[in-house]
């Protein structure tokens, strides 16, 4: 547990003073004050994650960690399990929704391998693939924990490992999942932390009929009767309700903040495990940008509880980090008010009467 | 008005077709049913504007319309007028907000005087800048019409003939505008076109205070009482409360329509252009995206009219086409999600059990 410690302790807040410094250069700009709205407050963020006011965006990957879940075997999805490992083969060969979307800024997306499973040696060969797996997927939570509190610090510090080594490559991560089920350990994981009633953050995750979604919200309410999960202790709600992709996406953002880079949060599976940093250091939330609101419910819940409002609504509800990409050049968009667009002073523009 | 009758009969509405193809082959995709919502949504748009199943927006022009308004002699604006014609030379400088925002996409910035009131001749040497003007700036919208309804012809005759020099190099284009004064003659505008109340469709502009925004909404009630603009007749709106960039942002719209290609609308005043050309032929809809929610009241009312819900909500009020850049990626990432993401079939993924 001393990478997990030890991270956690090595994370700052926000630089104030850039914070401050890109206030009054963007107060300064060529027009109407603070009319570039909420891309200016995202790029006094960027300064003051950074520590700059020339936050640098350019190299960007978006890093897809993929699990299983025993809870499947309740019968919360319709797709079977074996299109997790499917998927993951789909992302490396370049045909997945995410696939289409990084071309947007050119990032580069890595799949994780935190616990499939099925066989995923077809994908041993490709440089994007991580094979990083905690276990063959999760127990099945509507009976038990998850997994031990010791496999949930390892899911975490192997996040944490991943951003540290992207973190020489790459100036903005995004997060991403994939995994069959994996929307009933992360509405349980929204109900342990706010206190919500399983049926008020629970969704249709890849599509369920009204039956298929009244017994999802039944197994979630079993799932938090037979686990328990401390809200107070968010590996206890790691081990007990969640997913090995859950506690890498975790331990990613937590290695992010480390090193002071942008974060962002895609979906609700991203968000649970954002819900995950934040219980374990609540200052990693100044590290993260929420990328859009999902359709699933439960996603405003969640996104409330970290204290962000997310930048796109465009009814999403897909996961593979398709919302980070997405949102990615409003990122860079952020950045370039902030270093491009001119002062009234440079430009020699009139000011408006007081 | 023959350029315009004949351009207006040009164009047809989307190719269902298109559309349907879109759809079905959407319907397939390797993710849960529709799981990219609205980016699907608009890639059936494009299929079915362009005619195509790859629709072409690679190369992106932001048409910047510059004008100015003879009601800025009520106060109803905290900036000089002599801000057009200096933040038209710092947009040709590169230094405006638009200039940042169009660098997500590599998309060429033109900006057009329609009607600007000052001296622009520094500009006359930029590539990017074409010399347009109806006349120096619209006649006082509060004491009679702004332009006779030969020059509303003329505005929007300009913006067809540049859309159709622009779209045989340019796929996709944004509409953007430039002029002190000119929210005033766009609520005006929707106001005459909704029947709403002045009061109910007018926003702060470039930030007039709480006194100012209580005037602003007497000298607009004051300009319909006087002008009493057809709702039934767009070109008499236009005549009596629009303004020169205005009605080059609706023939730029027309222009764009018969011509099959997509024009994204920027904020308020790209929307009050768009309503004329909507009033003109509301097929010209078909070809609309709408880009962002504007700050400024009125913009919902506006888009409500024109029947579109827009893709970005981030609390511009800028203009000058910065909500069009902003969208932008969004439009290419719809095309690519439409061209590039494998199907169940062509990627071996199990589909779900019905």
């Amino acid at each position: 547990m001393n990478l997990l410690r030890d991270t956690v302790h090595r994370i700052v807040p926000q630089d104030e003073s850039y914070r401050r410094k890109a206030k009054e250069r963007l107060d300064q700009l060529t027009m109407p004050h603070w009319a570039l709205g909420r891309l200016m407050g995202l790029a006094v963020d960027l300064a003051g994650m950074t520590g700059s006011m020339s936050p640098r965006t350019e190299r960007k990957a978006i890093v897809v960690m993929a699990g299983d879940h025993g809870v499947v075997a309740e019968g919360v999805t319709k797709y079977p399990q074996e299109v997790t490992v499917q998927m993951v083969l789909n992302i490396l060969n370049g045909g997945a929704g995410i696939n289409a979307l990084v071309q947007l800024t050119n990032a580069e997306v890595f799949v994780v391998d935190m616990g499939v499973a099925g066989d995923l040696s077809p994908a041993k060969d490709s440089d994007r693939f991580l094979s990083r797996a905690i276990g063959p997927g999760t127990a099945n939570i509507a009976a038990g924990p998850a997994m031990t509190r010791t496999d949930a610090v390892r899911a975490v510090e192997t996040g944490i490992r991943i951003a540290v080594e992207l973190g020489g490559s790459y100036d903005l991560l995004g997060t991403g999942d994939m995994g069959i089920g994996n929307t009933t350990p992360s509405s349980a994981i929204i109900a342990a932390f706010t206190g919500a009633a399983p049926a008020d953050v629970t969704g249709r995750g890849t599509g369920i009929d009204e039956e298929q979604f009244r017994h999802k919200i039944r197994v979630i309410e079993k799932i938090l009767q037979t686990n328990k999960p401390d809200p107070g202790d968010a590996l206890d709600v790691l081990a007990k309700v969640g997913g090995f992709e859950i506690g890498g996406i975790a331990g990613l953002i937590v290695g992010a903040a480390s090193m002071r880079k942008p974060i962002l949060i895609d979906g609700l599976i991203s968000t649970a495990g954002a819900m995950i940093a934040y219980g374990l250091a609540p200052v990693t939330a100044d590290y993260m940008i929420a990328a859009h609101m999902s359709v699933e419910q439960g996603h405003k819940a969640a996104l409330e509880f970290i204290g962000k409002r997310p930048l796109l609504d465009l009814d999403l509800r897909l996961g593979e980090g398709t919302g980070a990409a997405a949102a990615m050049p409003l990122v860079d968009g952020a950045v370039r008010i902030l270093t491009q667009v001119a002062t009234f002073e440079e430009a020699a523009v009139s000011k408006a009467e007081e």
